[in-house]
């Protein structure tokens, strides 16, 4: 947190869809910008057609909260729109703070379609706003941890470096997209200001033009490695990777031994990763330098590393960008942000439906807590189950049900479990009152949560569906009120 | 420009990969940073197998280059990095101003593969540091005014509105995003972070929840007309689009009517849009509005949105989303950062090439200018032609050869031309020396860039490619060099 806060992020108060600032006004005009709402943010569909997904946002989502207010020049910019809010309304935008609830899950937690993963408890007047950017945050840093989860599942214990930023969409996406690798077990990123801002640890060895600024590959492997002695990696593809830059390399770490230094690295950027990675291996290992690890870089994701490793590669390091930072096969998650439950003109709280014809799209109404049942017995995650807030059982650890509607057969009752509660509180009236883990805890909860779940939830292809159901209370509050709008 | 300034963007001097400043070291080390050399921006492949790319990011690069500097908290932080850079380096940073000279095509113009479209001519030590900025800003924005140029093709004068935010790739893209859509003729956006930024026109409406957060749609339709009566656009999804959304909005519309006012827009977010427009026009002619426009949304591109309109679906502005922001079909644009040209340790200018197995990879060694010619008869562009630039032939006017190597029977001298440089002067001594264009000259720019071109070039589908031409002695330059290599 405090190095967000600290670095000037620009003020995204502003970083919103017009729209809901017109029903903020509406609101207003109509007296009902007090009137609290429940709304919870979720996806449909998982990324990648993958089995699980890895929530990351909250940390940007807590940065942005503590920073919403207008200025001066916000002020000056909306009275200049043409729908001529009143001059009122932006004096009640003068004194705008969020003093609402938020609930999450934790960042680095592995999260399913279907379920809340934030929960938003506020005034409509704030409710509104903040839709558009938490949506935003949430839905890209979830999707890059999700790809680096799969990249890492693949990577099977190698060395992952993000190196995206040039392909990145824009410079937020390089660092959050980083920073979302990191908690899914990357080891560390090229971005420096990922690496001032989120403390991730930075690598970087040199370009093909540091080759090119001098006079032959062999005196500009040799300078960098007088001038970096304990961080030599060399990049061996600017000529000719086999006949020229390994030769070179080797040359330069037999000059390194010399002085009791240590060649750290080669690395490949182009050409046939699976043959170039075996003969540098074989060409380093018979000059004595087994230590020294191959790095490959180009267009790199989970599909090319599998099949890399298939053909028997020899690679110790990955360097993945473009595919991972814009995550290429499926660029955005589908979150989105419904009302659950609102309080009405009499002050009562009701439970809110969104009907549509397209029947995933109708939502679960009611304010829901997320539960995740772990057997006692082997320690693995059974289900998560989804009931309204009011009700008791699993807080409790009485019985519940695994309730299927479409397929009875599937019915289960679960005992002797564990219950945990996925949405923590993170705002109370407006109040941060969780500390948010560091990102090294992120990183750990993330492998204590993998470990949670049988492995034939998480493989990347065709995994077995984990189960998140709804309980029977909110499946038949659902059923009662779709029948009451069929009337 | 004046406003991205004043925003406070956060700090980008760490915006860069680490290899960039072990370079920098290096140099530093050796001494030979203050060597001069021309990298020039490219990429190899036009997005969307289209026959155009939109060039934009130049503002932003603009903005970067300016507050370009190491304080203390980035030198306190390169302290702690592993290299141990000697403090006497980071002495040297905080002196550290980009100095070089830059130019750059204009935004809004239409590029094409293989031609320089920025080029840096600064020591190598700066040259390395911005390397990583300048691709993440060009890549990103241009890739979204070309898939933006597309979508206006289609839509053939409807207005277009872009409404990514949620879906985008964190917050900058969403800004970023919008303004190099606005740039390629969308008319305004939903951010009105990016409204406040750059002066787009915002445009909002609102969503399902405003209904769901009303005892009924048609209270909630009147409540939202009684507030906002000049700028009624109602989302008419909600429940059941002909059966209750377009009979409440026609209500309203009539009430509209009776006070004076009218309803200016219905949206259609879900469901069948071709035969809902059709109904929902149908619908609102009868009822006496034919002046009401229908807004369709929901993950439209430039492929649905031909559809639509080949099935006569009656939408009069498009809302597009995610494709757009994220440029789903292809979520990044290649562009590279190569080395053309350096001074020697003698002082002397010497042109450099990177060899590579893969030919297309073979850079076009010396710095170069890029004319776009423009026969005199038609007023068209006839193509692109890449001199040294040191080659006067265009500046005068003098006849110049399109040649082809691989198809010498293509070769053709063109005279009675007018060339366009399209490189133009931004800094010199890094110094700003070129005023930045406003966002409606740029987007004026676009309109006459368009007009430029033969449509063949331009069309979605197989597009009839444009020439783009090496000249003949730059081309003799690369084979010379080539064989030199060889030997």
């Amino acid at each position: 947190m405090t190095e967000t806060d600290d670095m000037n992020y620009g003020d995204l108060t502003l970083h919103t869809d017009k729209y809901q600032v017109n029903m903020m006004y509406a609101h207003w005009k109509q007296g009902s910008l007090n009137r609290k709402a429940v709304f919870e943010v979720f996806f449909r569909k998982l990324p990648f057609n993958g089995g699980y997904a890895v929530y990351a946002g909250l940390e940007r989502i807590v940065a942005y909260l503590r920073q919403l207010s207008f200025g001066d020049e916000e002020i000056r910019y909306l009275r200049e729109q043409e729908e001529r809010y009143e001059e009122a309304f932006l004096d009640e935008l003068r004194t705008f703070r969020f003093t609402g609830n938020l609930d999450s899950v934790p960042e680095g937690t592995l999260v399913f379609a279907g379920e809340p993963i934030i929960r938003i408890e506020a005034r409509a007047f704030e409710a509104h706003l903040i839709e558009t950017a938490l949506l935003n945050f949430m839905n890209y840093q979830t999707l890059v941890a999700t790809k680096a989860s799969r990249i890492r599942q693949v990577a099977n214990g190698d060395v992952l470096l993000e190196f995206g930023t040039r392909r990145a969409q824009e410079a937020d996406a390089a660092v959050w997209g980083a920073r979302a690798a990191y908690i899914a077990g990357f080891h560390a990123t090229s971005n420096l200001r990922a690496g001032i801002l989120f403390g991730i640890p930075t690598k970087g060895t040199h370009a093909h033009a540091w080759i090119q600024l001098h006079d032959g590959e062999e005196e500009a492997f040799r300078k960098y490695a007088e001038v970096l002695p304990d961080q030599v990696s060399l990049l061996v593809d600017t000529y000719d990777t086999l006949r020229s830059g390994l030769p070179n390399a080797i040359k330069v770490g037999q000059w390194l031994e010399s002085i009791g230094k240590r060649l750290m690295s080669i690395r490949l950027d182009s050409g046939d990763i699976a043959y170039l990675s075996k003969r540098a291996r074989a060409m380093l290992d018979q000059a004595g330098l087994g230590y020294v690890k191959i790095i490959a870089s180009n267009d790199l994701d989970e599909n090319i590393i599998l099949n890399l490793k298939q053909q028997g590669a020899k690679v110790d390091i990955w360097g993945v960008g473009t595919q991972l930072i814009t995550s290429a096969d499926q660029p955005s998650l589908g979150g989105v942000y419904k009302l659950a439950e609102r309080e009405n003109a009499r002050g009562e709280w009701e439970p809110v439906i969104k009907i549509s014809g397209n029947p995933e799209k109708v939502t679960n109404p009611g304010a829901k807590e997320v539960w995740r049942l772990v057997s006692r017995e082997t320690g693995k995650a059974i289900a998560d189950y989804v009931a309204l807030r009011r009700e008791t059982e699993p807080a409790e650890g009485k019985p519940v049900l695994l309730f299927e509607p479409a397929h009875p057969f599937l019915n289960r009752m679960v005992e002797n479990y564990d219950a945990f509660r996925l949405l923590e509180p993170v705002f109370r009236d407006g109040e941060l009152v969780s500390e948010l883990p560091s990102i090294e805890e992120i990183r750990r909860h993330h492998e204590r949560q993998l470990a949670l779940f049988w492995p034939e939830h998480l493989r990347l292809l065709n995994p077995e569906p984990y189960r998140v159901n709804l309980s029977k209370t909110a499946w038949e509050l659902k059923m009662s009120m779709l029948e009451q709008h069929r009337r």
